[in-house]
């Protein structure tokens, strides 16, 4: 398995994996995965911006996996950064292989690189085996996470 | 009340915010209000990131209020940006007086004016009035909030 920073050319297997997943199709209706300009500048805008990193996992040359993470400047906590893991996706025919557990020990590594002192992530209340998974890697379910539409 | 973004004279009075709570002295211990070297460069970090806007709520010259916004760009959902809330206080001697209520008013406009579609928070599970007033802002508990140290 290897991980690196996701390309232009990674965005339509992106959001396939996005797209691949039944809580967001419950959330969104029929997720497309087409490729449209407000995907592409979401793209841009991530690929310039040196507080996120959009990564992918790869078995040889094939996009198995995905994570974003965000990097977070903080006065909380003795001015320490904070990570944010946002839009983790293991490919549907590779789950249950352990590369969920590769890809986020990948992410708490690279968090720990760039000094962050503390990971955080959220995860819909109706992925119960997910937030086991999470708390098998060392993540409390301390804190309530609330959505709202703008 | 007016609102802006913080300036590096504001840190310590952001830092008084931050410590006068009792979740964080929970966490945290004795939450010491001086500004180290910790403190000052990620002031400076927040400052300099376009994708990081630190807010202060003010009464006249008095700083009553403040949380911190991070504006995200992603893939999910359409390509939206979302945006985080994270550190929202208001004074002790200032709260039950609907300032928490214009703070976030402000921050959800602020996230429109910026082309979020979405606006997120944690909260610990154990402010239940907390959750109570994001729920009356339209805000729905739909997922668990995990962390860990690094």
């Amino acid at each position: 398995m290897t991980f690196r920073a996701a390309e232009r050319s990674d965005v339509p297997v992106i959001l396939a994996l996005l797209a691949d997943d039944d809580v967001s199709r419950a959330r969104d209706g029929a997720v497309s995965e087409s490729v449209d300009a407000a995907h592409w500048a979401a793209f841009e805008a991530i690929d310039a911006d040196p507080s996120n990193e959009l990564i992918v996992a790869c078995a040889g040359d094939d996009v198995v996996g995905t994570f974003q993470l965000t990097f977070t400047p903080s006065l909380s906590r003795g001015g320490a950064a904070r990570m944010t893991i946002e839009a983790v996706r293991v490919r549907s025919d590779r789950r249950g292989a352990g590369l969920g557990r590769q890809m986020m020990t990948w992410a708490l590594d690279r968090g720990r690189a760039r000094g962050a002192a503390i990971a955080q992530l959220t995860s819909d209340k109706s992925r119960a085996e997910a937030h086991r998974f999470y708390e098998s890697l060392g993540f409390a379910a301390t804190h309530v996470g609330m959505k709202r539409t703008l």
